[in-house]
């Protein structure tokens, strides 16, 4: 093995530590803190574990699990963009000189390994990355109705707003969820 | 889809959210707090997924991801068992209890192959287990030369103690590994 390459490696895995303190609007599920974006891709990946049969389409489970434990690494960098904020429109920009930075540390092969599941993600246009979007959006809105608002009481989003930020994205990648979660938003409207 | 089914796997999602609450020993990089199971499960899966190829012998990376990723959940009952602290002998009848009361909150399938996997992880004796088990001590070890001494200096521990807590575990699963850890560990208590 190439000790100059196990270096970069461990500069990477030393790197991304910093996702365990970037800090998303949701909170836990006890309400005691919000939850930060290193454990909100441990959830999610244990969310495509457990619900991989849920996909629209045929998946590759490794590669969905891969591409959620990835997918926020960029927000080292860029920082969280939140599903009811507003964007700076430079958003996009930042995301891609991070990954060039932060994939960077690695040897190239899994930089260009990893940066190509990254944008598969972002580009959202695989079975894969489908799915991927569409449990990063199941599991906030689980979290939503399991706290009985949470960051939408905060953020004053109405129940159409629901629909439209969240409904697509989960019927594409995983209809039979969406099923599911378009009954309890609407229980959650009418209490 | 059985509704059933798919509610007993939201509830096990749902449960295993306290895992985000259970604190290690372990401090993040930068020192401003200690690291949770949850993201120390997600740090162990990208170690895993980057360092591979540095195990001991042919390993399956979804498994031993998946491993991972759930290696810690018996902790959201059982509580964390640092490796420098004193052990109060239950512990093993604990985490038993709380495999079978968490992953038993699954389907009866995802249940037999989550447990089936945790207790191969306890075990200790596949390829994918001592791989996992390796990278479970290299993560820590790396924290501990990063952060010039962290948990041993805070519990006194001493040069062979270190050797002897850390080496055969990450020797038998990662040699590569252990070779450089070791230089690390000696250049550490030199200083």
């Amino acid at each position: 093995m190439d000790a100059n390459d196990l270096s970069r490696r461990i500069d990477f895995l030393r790197e991304i530590d910093r996702l365990k303190s970037v800090i998303r609007q949701s909170p836990l599920l006890d309400q005691s803190r919000k939850e930060n974006s290193a454990e909100h891709s441990w959830h999610l990946a244990m969310y495509a574990l457990i619900l991989a049969d849920y996909a629209a389409g045929p998946i590759d489970i490794t590669r969905v699990m891969t591409m959620l434990m990835i997918h926020d690494i960029v927000e080292v960098d860029a920082g969280d963009t939140p599903i009811h904020g507003v964007s700076n429109g430079n958003q996009a920009a930042l995301e891609q000189k991070a990954a060039e930075r932060i994939f960077g540390l690695l040897p190239e092969n899994q930089n260009s390994a990893l940066s190509g599941i990254w944008r598969e993600f972002e580009a959202g246009l695989s079975a894969d990355a489908q799915f991927a979007k569409a449990l990063d959006r199941f599991q906030p809105l689980l979290v939503n109705i399991f706290t009985h608002g949470g960051t939408w009481s905060e953020s004053r989003v109405e129940y159409q707003q629901v629909l439209d930020r969240y409904g697509p994205v989960i019927q594409r990648g995983a209809p039979e969820l969406w099923a599911l979660a378009r009954d309890w938003v609407r229980s959650h409207f009418e209490e």
